[in-house]
């Protein structure tokens, strides 16, 4: 018996991190990691949780973004089958009046892709399955079906998917055992953040290679003088074989980033991330033809069609894919798909509120089920925040170690909900009272 | 002495067009025409208005995004010279929280851009020149430093958009005075909506012609073989003359559009708008390079990075500004400059809500100052909903009569505003009792 979902709530959760510079980079000095939040309800109690990772003002948008979609959910029967998560990836998606507010871009599609993973985290729960090993268990037919495969097909038909898939078919049982067995490869960007001394930068860095990291990342591209000082120091922390990525976060115009990597080039940077606008196809060939060091992009490629084209056009080195940006495992799956057929590794971008604990279930599903590898991958992993989630991501020696427990990672705990809801939740209603003391 | 604005007010207006098919097209075939609406207001009465144009469902949500913006306005003096619109403009699309919902696209990219055409149309009518002629008195240099260069400068640079505007500075006055005496060349959507039957499109693209339009447009995209016989008509309708223009809105993929295409080439369409996904530039550059027709789009083009490569990659014959799409007058200016960079005409989108009444003033201040001719260039006309409107668009023998009244013809009248507004209006009580009664 098919049950209905009979509650979508919606919440405005934010938590007060530039108040420690956590999470500043050149482009974002001041975020407050935040998440319109989503909970889908039946009758008997299966819940899906989902959300949209914001970094504070205009969060309220997005809830409300969230809320314009309940008609399509609210007293419809909840998704279970690969063909039910279909049809609503699509409904969301082709709404033939939000559409405009798009198309498939910003907030109306972040927040599709909220409620899509909620109904994801609903379907893997019901199931009893962690959601990487939910996608694993549906045939290629089946995951094809997921694709919404408009403005693809002069790259990606249905066809060459269902190819991908098949040949990655004989071998899906071994490698989850393995990933059980052994975790997913991470990186770490925790010593890395722009408001950061020199000395926290250095004695973190030194404790990700301590804790079993192959990889960092720093921050960079407010200011050329302070990146290579930066950088160097990372370098003498680290040693010469663990790699450190530098990330511009998008502050860079084309001249800028040659002129720019050119100068950090000399200290072996395994890639360079976000050097400029996350629109801009053509300036990211440029920037990958005119120096030396790899580029890595995508946790703010607004959907699929943009990272066609990063693909179609030798773009990047790196696909970057975010679990909260486009709309939900559908279109990640399309993503990996794209990625797969271009044989470019994909390299998901996780921090944030609840990223890691989202993309880890991707990334996963890619080498059980699609790419079949997890050469040259890594998972971008940032501790901070885990607190807040009942089956929070978990890292054992520089490795993501493979969820069990059924659903998508996704479910904040209620009184982290409730404290830091926005602005009555009693972290912000402190806050406000101190503002008003010492005003 | 400067005024401060203190008033900051956010309506969600909507009229009920889908009752009638006007607007219908082949993605969006039952559109509510809308307006999140803003107004600026001075303690003397000086006031800007200003809007996002959508078709309905979301419109709240946009209007929320508008809200959000507040604190960047309420308090502070009110924008009267260049200077002070190009720091609301950059502190609009640069908040450094608020940029991560975009960035710099969608719904809060929109909301930008309804804030800053209502800074202008506050600031042109209080300087008492009409917007288009309140930008033709602005120096070069001023002109820009409207603009927000980022990401741009690897296709042009200031000093270029200088050397651009320098060259058109000294036939200013005759343009603009010949603007006065005979108008700017417009074009008719009205005969070609989706919806219509064949016997209405064939009697207003009869009637279109003998109001002296030269070029009418045809939705298409549904039904090759509706497609077919809706041009053979029109073409017999209208006569060889008489310019066809097609439009898409973004139905295709690439293969698609090259096949129907081909089709329609025989009745020699003036050009093909919208053929796929807004944000293909690789797919409008092959569809460009794979058909005979000359192809248009940026109706829904999210900003000025993914203008400046439709023109790197020569993917587009005509470049359609839309007035409520991107981040207001400034980033239409960029989208101007760069479009005479590479020589490729602007023929502005309008329709909706009081597009054609934005849009005009952009195209006449392209004509006298930017590329200094209308060569090749025509603005969209539809006869919708002008009646809402304080000074209205003005269509005389198929050219746009050029605005006179101080401002960005952008004021919708007081009476429109609560009589649509939503969902509390009477026009939207009276649809539901009516709904209720019949239920």
């Amino acid at each position: 018996m098919r049950q209905t979902v009979t509650a979508f709530e919606v919440h405005d959760v934010r938590f007060p991190t530039s108040e420690r510079m956590d999470g500043s980079d050149a482009m974002h000095p001041d975020p407050d990691y935040s998440a319109a939040y989503v909970v889908l309800r039946t009758r008997d109690g299966a819940e899906g949780h989902g959300f949209v990772f914001t970094i504070g003002r205009g969060n309220e948008v997005t809830a409300a973004a969230i809320e314009a979609l309940r008609p399509h959910v609210i007293g419809r029967p909840a998704p279970r089958t690969a063909q039910d998560l279909a049809a609503l990836h699509r409904g969301l998606t082709h709404d033939s009046q939000l559409r405009w507010l798009g198309p498939e871009k910003g907030v109306t599609h972040m927040a599709a892709g909220a409620v899509v993973n909620a109904a994801w985290d609903l379907a893997a729960t019901v199931a009893g399955l962690p959601v990487w090993e939910f996608l694993a268990t549906m045939t290629p037919e089946e995951l094809v079906s997921l694709v919404d495969f408009r403005y693809l097909t002069d790259a990606l038909t249905p066809a060459e998917a269902l190819a991908i898939l098949r040949a990655a078919e004989p071998g899906r049982a071994e490698r989850a055992a393995r990933l059980r067995a052994e975790g997913y490869p991470a990186y770490t960007t925790t010593p890395g953040w722009l408001g950061y001394d020199d000395a926290k930068l250095v004695r973190l860095a030194k404790e990700a290679v301590a804790d079993g990291f192959g990889q960092i990342k720093l921050k960079v591209g407010a200011d050329l003088d302070d990146d290579v000082r930066r950088l160097r120091l990372a370098r003498d922390a680290v040693g010469p074989s663990v790699r450190i990525a530098v990330d511009a976060n998008q502050r860079w115009d084309v001249p800028d980033a040659l002129r720019w990597m050119a100068a950090l080039a000399p200290y072996a940077p395994h890639w360079i991330e976000e050097p400029t606008s996350p629109d801009d196809i053509l300036g990211h060939a440029a920037i990958r033809a005119g120096q030396p060091v790899k580029v890595a992009t995508g946790e703010h490629t607004a959907n699929r069609v943009l990272f066609k084209q990063l693909l179609q056009a030798g773009a990047v080195d790196f696909v970057q894919i975010d679990a909260a940006r486009v709309a939900g495992v559908n279109e990640n799956l399309a993503i990996l798909l794209l990625a797969a057929k271009y044989g470019v590794p994909v390299c998901p971008h996780a921090g944030g509120v609840g990223l890691c604990e989202l993309v880890q279930h991707l990334a996963m599903f890619d080498y059980v089920a699609v790419s079949g590898t997890w050469e040259d991958r890594v998972i971008e992993y940032v501790d901070h925040l885990h607190e807040h989630f009942t089956d929070p991501a978990v890292i054992d020696s520089g490795r993501y170690v493979a969820p069990r427990a059924p659903g998508f990672s996704a479910r904040m705990r209620p009184e982290s909900v409730d404290a830091h809801r926005y602005p009555d939740g009693p972290v912000w209603r402190a806050r406000r009272t101190l503002t008003e003391v010492t005003a």
